[in-house]
């Protein structure tokens, strides 16, 4: 029997964006080769889209059509359900529950859907024999899905970390090449096209969260907890603070960080400073980059495209062929019924710190901050005062790197600067994961 | 139904070294961990070395013995043979074999076994309806072979290139940051029991070379073709040329590239420059790296420890979970039988060469040189002489960085070199791979 004699895997197509085209032409182009690594061909049957007059860039002709992704998730021909219209709510929700209500597999590039919606539709998968599967989902085309989920299932997983938008990537190793302030980045990525409609679910973090808020749930057996991940965007990072951090060694990146530990579940999508000589420092441009870390296969660090058709695509089709070739894995790794609720920790993991004080060029104003930093119980690693030229020469930049302290214990050292009379503006402060 | 009364899974292990003890430990430590991935328990029944009196760092006594690794294979309540003892003949072909005709699943960490016999080894498991898993022959830790064999699996792979001996690069990079010859970093690494019992198999590429082949026939679909592998190791890359190359921007790697053509396939596993900035130049140590490219996905760099108790044991596990979810993949991605056997590429794909010539301080010596690259037909990027202060004062060294040229043109280049009375020693050509 050859493979073209096996019942094909079909696929119904829910969106016809980018990501949805780009399956389409994988489908179209690599038909052989996929029907011998899936072991039978996989065809599209239907596609669903809001406007079926627009042009797009494949040719959909031998694909039924659907106006109503619900309806094309309840049609009989379709095997697997491939949710890329995005969206956290209405329609891709109500589809992808309706094609798992049908009894078929999902394939899904929708962060958001499954970091809202992950545990309850993972239950309801498992329910109808289901399972839910969404590389694409989280880092594009790199396949770190599957990595954790399969690779590493030998680990207990410890931390897992990453810069996994690569719009806010794009911005600050832009900011930091060219010497330009955030907004003037900011709109140069607008007008490249490289923002969400709603920018803020890149640079104000969301979206990288969303990731995170997967990868945390399969590294630690825990159900989908986006509202526990502390979130900061790249906003406030300042170019002054790129340009300072880096004569100390070190670059600003949105990283997220989820890490288990007695203290409980941490998960954070904040700008950090890493050593710019890690794997994560020298990370540029859109590129995304996940590091894995497990107690026996130490640590593992996965760097690829973040985005774009190509890239999106192919991790669809991955799922897709994982489908085919009957590996199914629950949604979340282990059955979603006996994911646990997971423990938010009460505070961060410590950390060593980057803050910059300006001071009033006054005697004692150094020793008063030193002393703040003393009575909060936060010892300095290092310490360099920036004399910078220029007409407020009454003003002195001071740079400090602190031994590892608590969040709590720098918020403490912060108020107490606050009362000295000798600052200059508000004083900044940036975590230093250790990676 | 609790996951502890579905029927485990039952591994024999063959081979209680480093590997078989890590897969121990990570078993009895992970018990509960491990049953919830995979949906059953893993359990060990039996094992397997050729010493049993030996102390061991695990407690063993809940496990068969066998002091032949074939009854092993063969015994009732063994599902899956995880075969860790190495060597590509002798006991490890005749138990892996045995294990098959058993109708036993494999899972191995041998790389010289399957490079030498894959094919065969792969014909016979599908014949009796089972599988040969192998993420732990290639790179350790880094779940490549999944990545490669079931991320990418939507992609035509046009290049996988790698870091893939340990020994090596942490040989160049210490040679490098130390400023030493190769000879005594070779005596360190040997002191520090970094080097196999047979040295040449890390320093002359071969082991690298095993894990190249497997990686090529996985990512092309031909036959594990090793003795077609290009294969050149360490031994003759100096300190001079490393910190040469490091002036111009260059680190030199022993760097496997697989890469299919009109040409048909190259397989090299050579000393090669590479761009000093980029994820593969930045390579220190034992980690290793896997860059795979992709049609659709583009570039995936994957990196991690390639070798040790833990990192290697979680691959081994990684690939007993897969089992016991029911994820069967054929060995090499498609079945045996339509792996095409591969049409070695006459030649390489041309590239920049790096060439040092050492010239005897005459006029019109470098005009000779250069005319024999252009009678070869090989122009010029750069060139620089070094004038090194030093007894022999007569000489000159000067480096070029041609153009992409062939390694046939750059040999005719060599040759007319010889011919013009103007050259001291032998003149030094090293690749160099764009990444």
């Amino acid at each position: 029997m050859t493979t073209s004699e096996i019942a094909p895997l079909r696929l119904g197509i829910a969106g016809l964006g980018t990501v949805g085209i780009g399956v389409v032409k994988i489908v179209q182009r690599h038909a052989d080769l996929i029907a011998a690594r899936s072991g039978r061909p996989i065809v599209i049957t239907a596609v669903s889209a809001r406007d079926r007059s627009k042009n797009r860039d494949a040719d959909l002709s031998a694909y039924a059509w659907e106006d109503d992704p619900v309806a094309l998730a309840q049609r009989g021909d379709v095997d697997v359900f491939v949710e890329v219209m995005g969206g956290h709510d209405g329609p891709a929700k109500a589809a992808t529950e309706a094609a798992i209500a049908a009894g078929k597999d999902v394939v899904t590039a929708n962060k958001a859907l499954l970091a809202h919606h992950g545990q309850a539709l993972a239950e309801a998968a498992e329910a109808h024999g289901r399972v839910i599967r969404f590389e694409a989902a989280v880092a594009g085309g790199i396949p770190v899905i599957k990595a954790l989920t399969e690779g590493l299932a030998g680990n207990r997983i410890s931390r897992v970390m990453g810069v996994m938008n690569g719009t806010c990537n794009y911005i600050l190793t832009r900011m930091q090449a060219a010497g330009l302030p955030y907004e003037t980045v900011f709109e140069e990525a607008r007008q490249l096209g490289y923002l969400e409609a709603d920018p803020n679910l890149d640079v104000g973090g969301i979206d990288a969260g969303h990731k995170l808020s997967l990868l945390a749930a399969i590294a630690f057996g825990t159900r989908v907890s986006f509202d526990k991940v502390e979130l900061e965007g790249i906003g406030n990072v300042s170019i002054e603070d790129i340009n300072l951090a880096d004569d100390m060694g070190y670059h600003i990146k949105l990283l997220g960080v989820a890490q288990m530990s007695g203290r409980g579940l941490e998960q954070r999508m904040t700008p950090c400073l890493v050593p710019a000589e890690s794997p994560l420092g020298q990370l540029q441009g859109g590129t995304n980059m996940v590091v894995l870390e497990g107690d026996s296969v130490g640590q593992i660090v996965l760097r690829g495209p973040g985005a774009g058709e190509g890239p999106t695509a192919s991790a669809v089709m991955g799922d897709a062929i994982d489908l085919a070739r009957g590996c199914r894995v629950p949604t979340f790794g282990i059955p979603a019924a006996q994911l646990a609720q997971p423990v938010a920790a009460r505070a961060a993991t410590p950390a060593p710190y980057y803050l910059r004080v300006t001071l009033l060029d006054k005697p004692g104003a150094l020793a008063k901050i030193a002393t703040c930093l003393g009575e909060a119980g936060i010892s300095i690693d290092q310490m360099r005062q920036i004399n910078q030229p220029g007409e407020e020469d009454d003003d002195a930049i001071v740079l400090l790197v602190t031994h590892k302290a608590s969040p709590a214990d720098v918020a403490d050292a912060m108020a107490r600067f606050a009362g000295t009379g000798v600052m200059v503006g508000t004083p900044v402060a940036i975590r230093i994961e250790e990676v």
